[in-house]
Order: C-alpha cells, then sequence, then structure tokens
C-alpha cells in the first residue's frame, strides 16, 4: 500500500482532483494520502472535504494531515510539490513594476506567471528545499512535480538531485477542444504531443487510422470564421485552442499547439498590447488584463463554491464533483507504476533522445508508456527543423538562462535575459526594473541571492 | 608530393600570404599550387606575380593556373575554398536596402557580410557546389573553408558532403595585441581559445607558467585610459582587441573576446546607431559606416601596391612581402597532415565533445593538434556557463537557423529569424525588407529557391 503526500494540499481545487481521481482508482484502494500544507485553516478545510467524498464513495483512501512537511514525507513513495510560494499577490505587485519600466503585463512567462528570472527563485529554491528533504526522509520516493514553472523546475530537481522526477500539466488535455470542433468520434482519434511543459505540438493526429491533419486543414479553410464568431469563443478569452492564434502557429512552425503553449510561446510581437493581442485572440487572450481579471474571478467563484460545500456538510460533494477521471495525469501515473500496470500518459521526463536535438537531462513532455519502474518514451513522429529551431531551442535556451541565473545567483545573467526581451530598449530600462524587483520588501532572500556576477 | 588547389586565387593579397607561407615551409618543397580563378586577367595577375616569388625565394613550389575548376581540382589533396560570389557590390546594396527598412548597417552578421538568411545563399550554393565537384572529382581531398561565413560554411559542408572539411581564420592571432598592450614577452605565453568562428574566447592565458587573467585585470585597471587615448588607438577604428567593447565584454561574460569576436557578437544593444557604437568602439568601430570606408580604402592601397608591383618586374617582391610566416594556419595544417609532423593550430572542426553543451556536428575554433589524418581536440580549460547560454548557444542557434532556412529554401524562417532581430518592430517592416531582398536583380535564384514555407 503507497504512501502518497501533497505538499500544499490547501489548493483545495487541485487537491479534490487528485482525491477524486484516487476514489475512482480502484487499484489503488489502500493508499494512504498525507496532506501537507503551512496553513492549519486551510489543512483542516481540504481534510474535511477529502474524508467527506472518500465516505460518499466508499472509496478505501486513508487520509492523514499535518503541518510538518517531514511528517508528511516520512515513508511517502510520491511526494507531489503543487506549492505557490506566496501566492499571488507577489506576482501582481511585480507585474505592476515591470509594466511602469515598460514590459506590459510582466516579463515573465505568460503561462508559469510566477517566473522569469525573479521570482522564479522563489519557487525553485522551495523545490530545492522539498528535494534535499525527501533524499534526507525518503530518497526511494518519486518527486512529482505540478506546481509552475514545471519546466524549469523538473529539470532543476533532476538534475540536482539524485530522486525519480516527473512533471505533469493537464494542459495536453486541450487537444480535445480539436476533436469537438472537429465533430470526430473521440474513440477514433489518436494523438501525440511532444515539447516542454507549455510548449508542445501535435506531432501525431490520426482519425480511425488515417492523418487527420487534412481534416483539420479543412476545418481552417471552411469553418473557422463561423466558429471565432461564435459567442460560446467570442466571449471567452481563455478559449485558445482553436483561435487565430493557434491557426496562425501552426502555419509559421508547422504543427498545431496545444493547449498553454498558445499563450506560452507565439510570437513576441502578438504581445506587445491589449490591441495586439486582440488580433489573434479577439476576446483578449488568458494574459491581458481582460482574460487574467476574468481568470482570477472565475477562480473566486469556484473557490466560493468550494467553501460553501465545506461549510455545509448536507451537500454532496460527488454531485459537485462527479467520481470521474479529472484528466490529470498524476494518479494514474502513480496507479501504472505501484501496480506495475502499463499507461500511456503525457508526462515530464528527462529527454534520452525522446526529441533528436535535445540534451537529454532537459524534462520534455512527451507520450510515454509507464510501467512500474520503467518508462518508454515513444518515438516522435515528426517535428519541422523550423519549429525545433524557432521555437524549442529558444525555450529550452529561456529555461537554461533561468536555472543558471538561480544556480550561480547570478545578476548579470538576469540582466543579459531582460536585455533579450524585445521590450527592453536600454539597458538603464533593464537594470531599472532589475534594481526595483529587487528592491521589493518580498524580495529580500532574492536580493540577497543575487549578488554574484 | 601534394596537390594544392586554391579556387578563388584571384583574390591577390590572400593568395600571396599562402604562396609566401607555402615557400618558407621547407617540408612542402615540392608541393603543386594549382590557382584558380573564373577571370583570365586576376588569375594571370597571381600567377606571375606567385612565379617571382618562387624565384626570387628559391622555393622549389610549382605553380599552376587555370580558370577550369574542375582541371584544378584533379588529383588535388587540399582544396582552398577563398571565393565571394559576386565580390562586395551586392553586400552593399543590400546593405542599403536593410537602412531604408529601419536596419542599421544592414542585417547580416558584421563580420562575415555577405551573409545572413540572404546573401548567404550565394555563399553557401557555391560552399556545396565545390564540395560536390570535390566529391567526383578528389573525394579524399581536404576541403577547406577560408571563404566567410567559415562558421556556417564549414558545418554545411562537413554535414552534407562526404569529405574532410576544416575551416581557418587568422582573427584568433589579435590576442597578439594582448600581449603587446600587456608588455609582455611573447615566449613566456601560454593562449587558448575557444568558441565559433568570430566568437572565440581567451579560455587559457598563461604568463610564464602562470595565469595571467590578473594581468590582465591589472592592465584594466591602471593603463586602458591611457591606450586608449593614444592615437594609435583612437584613429584607428579596427582597433578593437583591446577596446572598451572587449573590455566590457570580459565583464559581462567572464572571458576576454578575442579577434572578430569584438565585432561579430557584442551586445546588440552596442549597435544600434553610430553614436551607441561610439561609446565602445570610440573611433566608430570595423562595421561603421566610418570603420567599413576606413577599411575599403585601406584595402584599396593595398591593392595599388600589389599591382604596381605586378606591373613592374623590377620590383623586389620579397622585400613588399617579408619570407616569413604570414600567421595563417592552412599551411601549417597542410605541414601537419602531409609530413606526419604535430602542429599546435586554431582551426574550426567538428566539435565532438571539445566545448560541452555543444552538439558533436556543429564546427567549433579550437585549439588542436594535427598531425596526419589525427586531429586531436585540446580540452577547453575554463568556460563560463553564462557565455555559453549568453553567447554561444545564441550564435549557434543563429548558424542552424541559417542552414536550415538554406537547406529547406524555407522563407517563413527568413522571417521569423529576421524577428528575432532587435531592431524589427512589426511584421511588416521584416516582411518588406525580405521582399525588396529577394526582387533585387542580383537575387533571382535566391528567390526562386526560397518560395518554400
Amino acid at each position: 500500500m503507497a504512501k502518497v503526500a501533497i505538499v500544499g494540499a490547501g489548493s483545495v481545487i487541485f487537491s479534490m482532483r487528485l482525491v477524486r481521481d484516487f476514489c475512482v482508482t480502484p487499484g489503488l484502494a489502500g493508499t494512504t494520502l498525507a496532506l501537507m500544507d503551512i496553513s492549519e485553516e486551510r489543512l483542516q478545510r481540504i481534510y474535511d472535504l477529502a474524508s467527506r467524498y472518500v465516505a460518499e464513495t466508499g472509496a478505501r483512501l486513508r487520509l492523514e494531515k499535518t503541518t510538518h512537511r517531514r511528517e508528511a514525507l516520512e515513508g511517502s513513495d510520491f511526494v507531489i510539490n503543487t506549492v505557490k510560494v506566496g501566492g499571488y499577490a507577489g506576482m501582481e505587485a511585480e507585474r505592476a513594476i515591470a509594466e511602469r519600466h515598460g514590459y506590459y503585463r510582466g516579463i515573465d512567462d505568460p503561462v508559469s506567471d510566477y517566473y522569469g528570472g525573479f521570482a522564479a527563485y522563489h519557487q525553485l529554491a522551495f523545490f530545492l528545499e522539498v528535494a534535499r528533504e525527501m533524499e534526507a526522509v525518503c530518497p526511494d520516493a518519486w518527486y512529482l512535480q505540478v506546481a509552475n514553472p514545471v519546466f524549469e523546475g523538473s529539470t532543476l530537481v533532476g538534475r540536482e538531485s539524485k530522486l525519480k522526477v516527473v512533471g505533469f500539466c493537464h494542459g495536453f488535455n486541450e487537444y480535445e477542444e480539436i476533436v469537438r470542433a472537429l465533430e470526430l468520434d473521440p474513440a477514433g482519434v489518436e494523438v501525440q504531443v511532444a515539447g516542454f511543459n507549455h510548449a508542445i505540438f501535435l506531432t501525431r493526429f490520426r482519425y480511425r487510422g488515417e492523418d487527420a491533419y487534412p481534416l483539420l486543414d479543412e476545418w481552417i479553410r471552411s469553418k473557422a470564421e463561423a466558429y471565432w464568431e461564435s459567442p460560446a469563443y467570442l466571449y471567452e478569452p481563455w478559449a485558445t485552442q482553436m483561435s487565430p492564434a493557434a491557426v496562425e502557429m501552426y502555419r509559421l512552425y508547422g504543427l498545431f499547439p496545444i493547449g498553454d503553449t498558445v499563450r506560452s510561446v507565439s510570437p513576441w510581437w502578438w504581445h506587445r498590447d491589449l490591441q495586439a493581442k486582440r488580433r489573434w485572440f479577439p476576446a483578449g487572450g488568458p494574459d491581458s488584463e481582460v482574460g487574467w481579471t476574468f481568470h482570477l474571478n472565475r477562480l473566486q467563484r469556484g473557490l466560493e463554491t468550494i467553501r460553501a460545500a465545506a461549510a455545509n456538510p448536507e451537500v454532496s460533494l460527488t454531485r459537485e464533483f462527479p467520481p470521474a477521471p479529472s484528466g490529470e495525469a498524476i494518479v494514474p501515473f502513480i496507479d501504472a507504476v505501484v501496480n506495475d500496470k502499463p499507461a500511456r500518459l503525457v508526462i515530464n521526463i528527462p529527454n534520452q533522445g525522446a526529441i533528436a536535438g535535445i540534451p537529454d537531462d532537459v524534462f520534455v513532455e512527451v507520450a510515454a508508456t509507464v510501467r512500474g519502474l520503467r518508462i518508454e518514451r515513444e518515438p516522435v513522429d515528426r517535428l519541422p527543423r523550423r519549429l525545433l529551431l524557432h521555437v524549442l531551442l529558444p525555450r529550452w535556451l529561456r529555461m537554461e538562462r533561468v536555472v543558471q541565473a538561480f544556480r550561480e545567483g547570478d545578476r548579470t545573467s538576469l540582466f543579459l535575459a531582460l536585455m533579450d526581451d524585445p521590450r527592453s530598449s536600454t539597458p538603464q530600462q533593464a537594470e531599472g526594473l532589475i534594481e526595483e524587483i529587487l528592491a521589493a520588501p518580498w524580495n529580500a532572500r532574492l536580493k540577497e541571492h543575487y549578488r554574484a556576477g
């Protein structure tokens, strides 16, 4: 019987997805789920909700709760790291600072938010702290990277620790929107994606045994316009999967982008201001002031719903959260490892040749078959060299720079990286921003860290 | 007795350097030097000059001349490619076009001039043409890449042909200016450089057995200012080796840049206009309108001197060109191969692990010991990761993009690469430039080539 620890379990929406997945996975009956959070209040809430959910479903899941991380790690076989250090406040404050220096919507990766050469510090330092503790307490456990930045984080922990590291993101599921838009029978669809987290492309798309890219081409020719005029699309800033942006990226790079890829690695000149964004993301896109506010509101409503449910023991949780797989690959991964049962999953793992041209120790997001301790990477069907050179390698380089600056406390690297931002026009501008972000009260450790160089 | 062909031998200044090197290399007595050029007039001139030089020195060098490339290649053991297709005219015309579109001094690499995703076409296509002919006529011969772009050219030919390929550049010799400025005894100096052509750094600098970087630091602290105020420096736009630019690159990247590196891979914001350049290159630098005019004038004077010498058989050529090694590594390389005699040289060869983090088949410029058919790469003493991530890998990526666009005739790649130029502010600007360059009458083949994508 496995023990699984969730570090940062107070993220109630995410944790409930995991609890639900455990409850619908018969092979994992008897698992101990150790919920850990530094907030007593949040911890108690998720513990109560999870206990009710387990009771309602009749699942055999043992729940534990603790505010002591070490206690959660002890005896664990899997440790899920979902923590966002400091929440959203610092991120929004840094975005405002960056905007004052001429960087619309901030300087960090739009998807991984908490990020860049700056705030990434808090996340990366925390990831390593957890990894070091695991090496001491449960060295044979799997470290499951869920917190962003997944790409930088999993590569860093993979290189710096002796742990077995895998990164997870549910973004690849957005391929389902292609299936819906094209009105295909999901049972006949076969897909493969490859790239890095938030930079994956559809390297295989087959329908009933045949290449389905021509169907996509036909949709673009004859149906995209109508789709883009439908209210469900027009008023949903987060509907990026079939947006003009995704279609144009397909034209520019040769493969269809999947999920957050459309936000994260679309061309820089689409993101200069809200007007520029609107050409490719007519509703403003997720990362504009419009889309982000929309997101925070929706998040807030979700939290209110779940808090209301928590406050009222009469509410049926299985009605709120029907007992069906969430689409997260985490629990299926654990199931495949624990029960030595093959599962084809999209996960972030060391490249080891899966994508030609990427170093072996870089974490790539690819399809793989997991079974026990064996992870078999699927050969990538096709990857145009133009895409490799104009999307993947620049994104890889950005990751390496973040990791190098972090590891070496190298302030000059932060500066050089920022000068590569197309919105930097003078070194004074970049230096001014770095100064102000390092001087922020919540960044005292960061400022101390970036002394070198 | 070896046969060496020079393709493009009409480049009289360069060819005379080679002739001189052969004449002062006793081990190569008996070599046949096949001079080849498409211009009868230029060919006759270099043939006459070379014949006189050989006679004056009494060297045993057999000279041949031909306008038929195949004839020159037949039976050759080494083929030196020095050709600049179309000379300078197209390059200057394209620079003027680029300036009209907002790209000061053109869009190509400042050192390799004839270059970028555009004009590089003419060079790269020609390199492959020569390589294909060698595969048919003299498949065992060495292909020696001297024409620019050496980095792109040698990597392309190395990958696309079965030939033995080595690239050459004399730029690394500029480390001697460091030795002079620091007033060191050259005999006590030991240096190692590593990187790519026009992007090399001083990875070892020792004097009388000890690390000499502290001497360089001391020079920067106490003597640089006076050096920069000396007339010999102030009025020489090509004196870049000890310029404020080189010193600042050392601070930014951690190792001292050598030779053309200071021109080619210094930060983009130093090159936005003449005023920006003057901060780091007080005399304007080699690639400004000032420095380039200076260069063309000096080149012209050199040509006039040599033409006057050619026109007057009474002139002593050995007085004009004293019989001493030129500093080019080409003839020493041939000597080492032919006579199985070890020589430590700086050459461009497939990486094969010499620089960690660079793929094996990429041509790097490194120190190596050549002996017969064996080339032993020297382990690189140190290479800061910041330098790798902020100079070498971006330069590598630029090379890969040039080669990919060329190989696939991929116009979209040209566009995407140009959008990465910090001076591109809108896609319309980049598209407009591409349109106009492709439409130029001298680019008809190029336009035809870049149909794909």
